[in-house]
């Protein structure tokens, strides 16, 4: 437990952040994020800057300074017919959009389209947009863990994170559900996520993303883990949003916000001697 | 009548266009247009081609010819926490936006920094973005009549219907009502709709949109007409979309679905001798 050793904690220590991404996605997205930090137990979120509710979210974020908020990096747009693109010019960026301008789809094609300069100037362009804007992030993660559909988009990522001094989401479960390789990428100095938990297709297909949840709570190892969710509301826009994509659908989101606001499954954090720790926690820790 | 002339009807003839404004707006604003279509009673509807549900509207257009569909021009973007831009990048068109590089506000704000140039710009990459999709747009009209903000944007939107061989959104109400001088402003060859209606504020405020609707329909002078609606359903994205803007805010749309989306409304289009006409319809029979 290397991270627990760099944050200055015992290492028998549960520490936990409860991250919701995908914050200006949507207006629905942004809704239940927002009532998820204030009456329920997520901790951080991450912002789309790409996104076209991003504004909205960027006002509550500059306005409500004491939740842990961060630049949720995007190159991949995922959704049957509702799309976005890079926010530098098309012709700035090529290699990142398809035929309509918009982003690709997936990991794949990003992986076999985009050139890491693109990449580069993107990412930058988006955190200096959300600086600009009056953003104070807390750190920086990535849409579908895109940045790791290459070692070079990996390499950039991690730069981003020294340039801006911000920490970065670096998980070896993460790296390898997209194809990287964890130790050719990881240096010694970076700080690692020791367990970041993504719930897959199976258990909401069978209806047991919450048992999902509830074990994790209950079986927590020691480290800093994190669990990512998608806090929305299964309601006519973001059905729309989701459309022929139960996979993290409106549904699901649902499911994911019902759970994370349940004063029940708050109290499992209590009996079980989980603490929630939030990047800002991080970066004053760090050694 | 002479625009009765020139689409070669007798001079009785009460014709109508119930236009849908603002489709590709949201996904509410897009259901709702697309129902009114389909099971209502308007019969044409134009598409913002910066908006974030453009996409969506764009497919259904494509792949629904039958119904007339135009290019809302759009120049401003009058929402608080939802915000679009231009389509091209910002460094092309810098004198359309505002600090955080979304569309100004109103009209005011727009003709005191708009350069033609860039209306010209923007405008025109709006019908190609729409044509390279597949589009084949009927007609051209303008969010909020904005090109009315000054004669030099309003003689670009004219010429863009020429250079399109398009029809284009002609009405000396319409230009008076957001100041522009119909008598400087019009040549002998337009063809002008000879009664616009938009329902003002005050309707909505003491509950008589429909009543408004309704004389509408039961007084309809001969000619060529047009009422402007924007159907959409109060729900909460478009409460999102219109927070603190009761003025065509979610509610009106509300009304604006229903009323014309009401078997007894249609029936008022008979009962009245009234003929609806399509953008079309208008190319077609123009001499």
């Amino acid at each position: 437990m290397d991270s627990l050793q760099k944050l200055g904690f015992s290492e028998k220590t549960k520490l936990l952040i409860i991250h919701a991404d995908d914050a200006g996605l949507s207006h629905s997205e942004n809704r239940a994020t927002i009532e998820a930090l204030k009456n329920g137990f997520i901790n951080s979120y991450s912002i789309m800057v790409p996104c076209p509710w991003y504004y909205e979210m960027a006002l509550f974020a500059k306005n409500n300074p004491q939740f842990d908020a961060g630049i949720h990096l995007t190159l991949t747009c995922e959704w049957e017919n509702y799309k976005f693109g890079p926010i530098l010019p098309i012709s700035e960026v090529p290699s990142l959009v398809d035929e309509n301008g918009y982003f690709y789809k997936n990991r794949d094609q990003l992986r076999e389209n985009a050139s890491p300069i693109d990449v580069q100037k993107e990412l930058e362009a988006q955190i200096e947009k959300a600086l600009k804007f009056g953003l104070a992030p807390t750190h920086i993660d990535s849409h579908m863990y895109s940045v790791g559909a290459n070692p070079a988009f990996f390499k950039i990522y991690k730069n981003l994170g020294e340039k801006y001094n911000l920490p970065v989401l670096i998980n070896e479960q993460l790296m390898e559900m997209v194809g990287l390789d964890p130790k050719l990428n990881i240096d010694k100095e970076d700080l690692l996520i020791d367990n970041a938990f993504v719930a897959e297709f199976k258990y909401f297909e069978t209806g047991k993303l919450g048992d999902f949840y509830s074990r994790i709570l209950e079986n927590l190892s020691s480290g800093l883990n994190l669990i990512l969710i998608h806090p929305a509301f299964d309601d006519s826009e973001m059905k729309g949003v989701t459309v022929n994509h139960p996979n993290f659908g409106s549904e699901w989101r649902q499911i994911d916000f019902d759970f994370f606001t349940n004063e029940e499954n708050r109290a499992k954090l209590k009996e079980n001697n989980i603490e929630l720790i939030t990047w800002k926690d991080i970066t004053r820790r760090k050694v």
